[in-house]
């Protein structure tokens, strides 16, 4: 499989292309645009451009995404904001949000915003960093369609319901936590199912609710297990994380929870809501000070002494600043599958995907 | 092994002697005793008296805890509070952090309080349930002494450090998830040793890093490991999540994190940092729907389809709801071991552990 690299900027252009394709206004098109490079170029292939058609084009083209949707704002003080995004495609109405609890964060220190009826808006993690260089803490909780089987339980119940806090340092890279509350994506057991091979007991469970290694059983009529997976390794606490992002992003919003979030591959609007957060940190101590904290604490685990056999230990969020600074000198890679999807599913859409690459290796 | 019921009164007072006889204040001491007898009352008896001399007598008695420190106020916005607290006892601090937090929420929507120089205040979701009966969302994190080592590491560099939420319900009980972020926590581990017994693979690593199923190896130089476990199960999220809770309670706090935590076991005053918050439901949605929205939610989980060989599945605090309950009816119960060191330890304190229990069985 050979690895195909683009100018960041024409991946860009070519993204924003497609959703105005799609009735996408230029500006929320840039911002999609702007999420899902980033993904890739921050080495998150899965929520990149790969989603393009499957995620966003074939939703808006059947009308299961509104591109013109206003947002509709339900409640607002101070401190909190609870907007309606009207089914509108989910990074833009992310980045309004975030960049809306950042302001009001500016002013009274904290501020959290929910979105309700929104679709999936990309890396959550994306979202949470929009903080950072206003020296804030940025969190960002989504809900998705059900894949996850409560603890005890054979049906999926709730979302892999990421959970993302980005942390800025000062010498070290920002803490950029960015995890789904299940072990796995159901992605990567689809991988698992076309290689034909096994997957490590614990990832997920058949119909019956029991522990399987065969993916095709997770993947027709079983579920995901959630972060820890067995009761014996505390899988509960998966799922209460999983309830939790719930509570925040499904319940609080007053929009979509559990099973009647959708997802992106029904034919019904997703329902999918979203939570953010933005925390200034010299309202509790003076940043600069703070982030020296900060590289102090990072520094500490990354020095301290290996597991046999490791060489390195990583802090959250640093692999993905690495492939980030590595795209910007090399170009953003994508996979020959992605390339291939994107070729295939660009003449679909009318707008072809005839970008030259820098190189290909 | 026999276990003692106890009228929860007659322990509340027990406890309070126990404190004011260690130099605490009444008023303080009564509220140490509410979160600790509670504890057991819950079911969470590993958090509870049983730990009256080992965390608390022992460390009042070698000036380890110092109970009449006052406590300072670091920094204040309307949203937001840092506080030192002195080196004092970590239970009264986390109610008074707490009860600030929900002052604060009843009039700007949110807050957020940090607490630094506390000691171990006991079961974290303790300080989030006090925003339930405001119809507040509660938050209560807290760092602890290095028993974790992050993923790839081989050394104790994080705590078991805890994340706690309590959100309100209807006609369901309260959801209130509390859970270390550690797959277990150390003494589970003890049990086992004690037992002779293997742990489960996964739970600790011995000194090289390397996961072991001898508990001894875990105990002596080893760590445990954090939530999820090893590489292929994700383990790196546990860590994450671990990191994070430092990131809040330690180094937002402008107190000890990772190594400079010492804990509950070292000659050094501990450095335990806590992070409380409070979220007025009302900013974003009316309160009674959203009761409703969480009834709906947890109902549709709990009826779900059972796993093979399962009758029942859990919402978070459900079963210590329920423990609560028998123990408003029945007394408390104190385990043969707990009596047996609160027997010890009232001799050698001066304060005899002579109370009758209400039924032995």
């Amino acid at each position: 499989m050979s690895k195909y690299y683009f100018q960041q900027q024409d991946l860009k252009d070519y993204t924003i292309r497609y959703f105005v394709r799609w009735g996408v206004p230029a500006e929320d098109a840039e911002l999609a645009a702007e999420v899902l490079v980033s993904s890739d170029a921050r080495g998150v292939d899965s929520h990149g451009m790969i989603r393009l058609n499957s995620y966003y084009g074939s939703r808006l083209r059947k009308g299961l995404i509104d591109p013109l949707s206003p947002i509709t704002v339900l409640k607002e003080t101070p401190t909190t904001l609870a907007m309606d995004g009207g089914n509108g495609l989910g990074h833009p109405l992310g980045i309004k949000a975030m960049r809306r609890c950042i302001e009001k964060a500016s002013t009274v220190g904290l501020a959290f915003a929910t979105v309700r009826n929104s679709n999936h808006y990309g890396i959550a993690g994306y979202y949470a960093m929009l903080a950072l260089p206003h020296d804030m803490i940025g969190i960002s909780f989504t809900n998705s369609g059900p894949l996850v089987a409560p603890t005890h339980g054979r049906t999926a119940m709730l979302g892999t319901n990421p959970i993302a806090v980005a942390v800025p340092a000062n010498s070290q890279r920002p803490f950029v936590l960015d995890m789904a509350t299940s072990i796995v994506p159901i992605g990567r057991v689809t991988v698992y199912q076309k290689e034909g091979k096994s997957i490590p007991a614990g990832w997920g469970v058949n119909n019956k609710g029991v522990i399987t290694e065969d993916p095709s059983q997770v993947i027709e009529g079983g579920a995901l297990m959630p972060l820890g997976g067995s009761d014996i390794m505390r899988g509960y606490k998966g799922y209460g994380l999983a309830l939790l992002v719930d509570i925040f992003a499904g319940v609080l919003a007053d929009g979509g929870f559990s099973d009647n979030v959708t997802g992106s591959s029904s034919d019904q609007p997703a329902k999918v809501g979203h939570f953010f957060g933005a925390i200034k940190i010299d309202a509790f101590r003076e940043i600069n000070s703070f982030k020296q904290s900060m590289d102090e604490l990072l520094q500490k685990i990354k020095d301290s002494p290996k597991a046999e056999g490791e060489e390195r230990i990583f802090i959250h969020g640093e692999k993905e600043f690495e492939n980030a600074d590595r795209s910007e000198v090399e170009g953003v890679v994508l996979s020959e599958t992605t390339v291939n999807i994107l070729k295939k599913s660009g003449l679909e859409d009318g707008v072809e995907f005839n970008l030259t690459p820098i190189k290909i290796t």
